[in-house]
């Protein structure tokens, strides 16, 4: 039997099949991108593809409605082929895994950050200093009187230019010094490292181009982010993003795990992040910075630690498997070439180091950059991922644990749920009396709704419980126009109209999503409440918040206590720090002792292990309410 | 049109053409062997195919007789396509250009030369140690009480084992160990190398497994040898050689020089050396060895300035354009992965140095073997290659210089000559009156002759002059049977009838074969001469003379001075040490202290140019004769 694959913008794909395959695993072995966040267990209803021809045997889902499904939408998840059938695949840069996109770095918050990171640094003591150079050297040529070879000529220029006893060319410039001396008139830039007293020499160009590049790079398990920085100034050069293209292998890291360990998945799942996500986004910004990808001399990468066996190509089943050991911490020594990145092969590759299973660089890269480790305040970091990580402590001490929130925050297992791009509904606001609702939409002011992001998501629960339209287990107790219910009395809330979103689907939130966002929102809560009374201390402890991650700048932080997801404390020491884990890597890069330094945070940090932790479980059924069963914790929720 | 190659012992091979093109280039397009030492010109005669379909546009030369050209016979670089046609390709391992051997290493000779070596070096004060090492380690497996990851856990365990500070784990063992571990319940033995105060990991094994193994290899322009020995004892476990597959680029530097320097040549010339001579060669000691390629961690070679250029890569135009300034002399941080050998990839490759452009690694490891660095007395080594290269001096100083013998001491140049192996005729005599001859010949007792050796054209020709059957000048003045001429009145001397031979053709030495040898040898003369006379010494300053090189263990000095190859020196002088290239490099594998002594004899080599020398070219004319224009020199020649 065939199955044909008709995907959206890209040529068809045909593969050889037999009568009871599934659709969503057919797909993935002709490596046709297919969106399915929870692995295809039927739960998250985003592998929707179109029949065009044929039939299939399918079940309706309760992600499709009746329309639809005559309309021959399908979750590719739970097809199984019984002949020959042509499907339609829409573009996998869907509204959850959108497109690559490159910042303008012309709009100032977009670099502000970085410049922050850096001042904040600076005070710490943190000098921006790192042994690349680029030296312009004009060699005399070869001559009967004159028979240097090239290596010695070269070496020799570079010890009186620099100063440096001995000179490394590694195989790969050596190969071309040759060619590229006579080339270029033996006047020439050799870009390189100092390393103690001797010179290790990444690439020879002409004299012209003195460009010294490092890559900072965020590997989340939904979105990676990435920024070219000049070596020299650490002035950034281009900012980019896009999803992890591992995407339609899981929505989280354990389904992950989980694929890369049956046969040949290892190198499927690194091949999604390094050829597939990170190498596009790197020859973009290349292209967009008007610099050669064998400039990038040094790349330093923030990513928890699943991210990070995957990136590397390293087994990550025992991340996923009492008792919980890694394969690694921290890994020296690695280079781009390595991993075939577009960039000098020669250039390092630093990973901030993983202190646990469960608490990557993502979060050692992102303490560094909040500065909580140089103060004597006692500060809350909470890091708002696809997982929810927690650092509490100061200079003192540093405490960290993680929970399994799931994607809610970035979009994910939200029925109409997306990431914070354009289109996106960051902000709401719901009139008591009519039910109406407001929404703050990202991008143009005429934008029309396309779907929900974390922000949002936080916004409508704590408007929907301060209207007493839901519950405080989030189902619905108030009708009215905008509430809906289906065939099984499942009620919903309706946000924009079909005819008046982006999509033409309605926009709206039902007690499943709500239910999967109040048990994210309780494994953070109860992850802080567990963190602070394993040192004994409580909220009143607390001098400061700083919340990170993909959810938006325009994160709420009074509906996000009122929903009982941040405790209860004065809103002023709540501070939104952006992506700390991109700008934790950007120090590293530029900075040889900002990677020392997180290198020291990290062996500091104590790892709390909530999974096995007594009293945890316990604690987070408590806060699986709004705002938690004991309102106490909340004096300040306000419930409608 | 098509041209089908028949090739012997091997599927046949069909390419696409035009009329007119070049059959011996067509056979390189399509990756068919053709020996063809002369690359092409038409001088050598070792092209030849038969005909069998088709007919082709050739002019019947010098290299056929009437019989062969009948038969068929032509040489592909004097064919020009006309139409469609098939033609027959004898096996490339022909007589000259033979198969590939693994030496019996029962056979003590095989293994003294290296014990030697290695006792002279300890006499000198050279030890044989090197930083490699192989550690067991029964490690304990993480447990929730144990929680250090896999990296950590090794390193630990290295530190413990062997008291060093830094453990390094690349990338290639870093991604395997998770597995390794797991597969062999944390008992595992580690092989790698001592840096400093740190180890290097190069693999990761199970208990049983700890050889250390290294390779030495002597990579001739005209043939290849290797030994594998045990890294630790010194004990040779394999040794092998075969022709280098370059040959068919063309026999000597110059020529190949020429063809690397075409578009993709310089690809084609290291397939020809890595993938189709060291990779095979590799392959089989390995096997013969009984250990894995992984377990060789390191590798050294000795070969001359163009061979080592065209093993790594670069551009060797450099070596043979004025000012002859090479791309490089030695070359630090080699690895076997950046060569694609098959090999552990973090072997280091030891490239002996060169020190100019004609004299190479093959004569600064075989100067080290040779001992002469470490004597008073004044010393002449002469290494016969494909060309003949020649160091004097000895602990105080040392000269250096090379000359263009060609490839006739290979056997090379020569209408029957072959490689010292079996079916060579390798010594010879010659009744002076009947004129008949008395052959030694390579292998078995009832071995018929293939062809001529090098120790063997020395005798042959030191013969027919003693013997009076050819004149100083080289020209046949005496009749009888075994003096015969072709139409052109040129003559040649048959040492074996057809029917006596093991090809059924003739074997004979023409008058063009004996004036190509006496250009070698006046080569080699006047080189040993001009040296001498740069330093203002004589033949009498020369205590001993050290004789190194393919040319067999068989060659007869007597014959040598005879001739005017040698200087007219008392023969107890002589020693010949047989492959100097190859027991360097072996020295050089198992010891560091060799390796650098190596460096440093190059480094206080002096090198000097013949060819801008002056008077060098009025002594080479003058050593044009047998024994020389001056019988003086000569007093002891025997001339009958």
């Amino acid at each position: 039997m065939k199955v044909t694959f008709q995907i959206e913008g890209a040529s068809p794909v045909i593969i050889e099949c037999n009568a009871g395959d599934n659709l969503l695993e057919l797909a993935r072995r002709a490596n046709v991108a297919i969106d399915a966040p929870c692995s295809g267990n039927g739960s998250c209803g985003k592998c929707r593809i179109r029949l065009v021809e044929g039939e299939v045997e399918s079940l309706q889902s309760r992600h499709l409605s009746d329309e639809e499904y005559a309309a021959g939408w399908r979750l590719s998840c739970n097809c199984k082929v019984v002949g020959d059938c042509t499907v339609f695949v829409p573009d996998i840069a869907s509204a959850y895994q959108s497109r690559m996109k490159t910042a303008d770095l012309s709009s100032p918050q977009e670099v502000a950050i970085f410049q922050e990171c850096q001042n904040q640094l600076h005070a710490s003591g943190i000098r921006f200093e790192n042994p690349f150079r680029a030296v312009v050297l004009h060699l005399s040529a070869p001559s009967l009187e004159d028979t240097m070879p090239d290596n010695e000529r070269l070496s020799w220029g570079i010890r009186e230019a620099l100063g440096v006893e001995k000179v490394e060319i590694p195989f790969g410039v050596m190969v071309h010094l040759s060619h590229i001396l006579r080339q270029e008139g033996f006047a020439v830039c050799v870009k390189g490292q100092l390393l103690g007293d001797a010179f290790r020499c990444m690439e020879i160009t002409g004299v012209a181009d003195t460009a010294l590049v490092g890559a900072a790079i965020d590997i989340g398990t939904t979105t990676v982010t990435m920024v070219l920085t000049d070596l020299t100034t650490g002035k950034i050069l281009a900012k980019g993003s896009s999803g992890n293209g591992q995407i339609r292998y899981g929505a989280d890291v354990i389904n992950r795990i989980i694929q890369q360990g049956r046969p040949g998945g290892r190198k499927k799942l690194q091949d999604a992040i390094i050829k597939e996500t990170l190498t596009p986004i790197l020859v973009n910004l290349c292209k967009s910075a008007g610099v050669s990808a064998r400039s990038i001399l040094r790349l330093c990468v923030g990513a928890n630690t699943t991210m990070n066996h995957l990136f590397v190509g390293v087994d990550a089943e025992p991340v996923r498997m009492e008792p919980y050991v890694p394969s690694f911490f921290s890994w020296e020594g690695l280079l781009a070439g390595d991993l075939k990145l577009p960039a000098n092969p020669l250039a390092p590759v630093i990973i901030a180091p993983n202190i646990g299973s469960y608490v990557g660089g993502d979060i050692t890269a992102g303490t560094l950059a909040s500065g909580i480790w140089d103060k004597d305040e006692m500060s809350l970091f909470i890091d708002l991922g696809t997982n929810g990580e927690i650092v509490f402590g100061n200079r003192d001490f540093l405490m960290s644990c993680a929970c399994s929130a799931g994607p809610a925050f970035e979009g994910g297992d939200i029925s109409c749920g997306m990431r914070a791009t354009d289109g996106a509904v960051e902000a709401c606001t719901i009139d008591k009396e009519t039910m109406e609702p407001a929404l703050g939409i990202v991008g143009d002011p005429d934008q029309r709704p396309v779907g929900i992001c974390g922000s949002g998501i936080i916004d409508l629960i704590s408007e929907l419980f301060r209207t007493g339209i839901i519950n405080a287990k989030g189902l619905f107790v108030r009708e009215g126009e905008r509430v809906k219910r289906d065939d099984h009395g499942m009620g919903r809330y309706v946000l924009a109209w079909a005819e008046e979103s982006e999509t033409g689907r309605e926009i709206s939130i039902n007690e499943v999503d709500i239910d999967n966002f109040i048990r994210a929102k309780g494994a953070i809560f109860s992850a802080i409440d567990t963190l602070l009374k394993s040192v004994d201390m409580t909220v009143d402890t607390i001098d400061r918040v700083y919340v990170a991650g993909g959810i938006g700048s325009g994160i709420n932080m009074k509906n996000a206590v009122n929903i009982g997801m941040f405790p209860d404390v004065d809103l002023e020491k709540f501070h939104y720090i952006g992506n700390s884990s991109l700008s934790g890597a950007y120090a590293m890069v530029m900075s040889d002792a900002a990677a020392e330094k997180t290198a020291e945070v990290a062996s500091n940090m104590t790892y709390l292990e909530l999974s096995t932790y007594p009293g945890y479980m316990d604690s987070f059924v408590a806060a699986c309410f709004l705002p938690h069963t004991d309102a106490r914790l909340f004096p300040n929720s306000c419930r409608g």
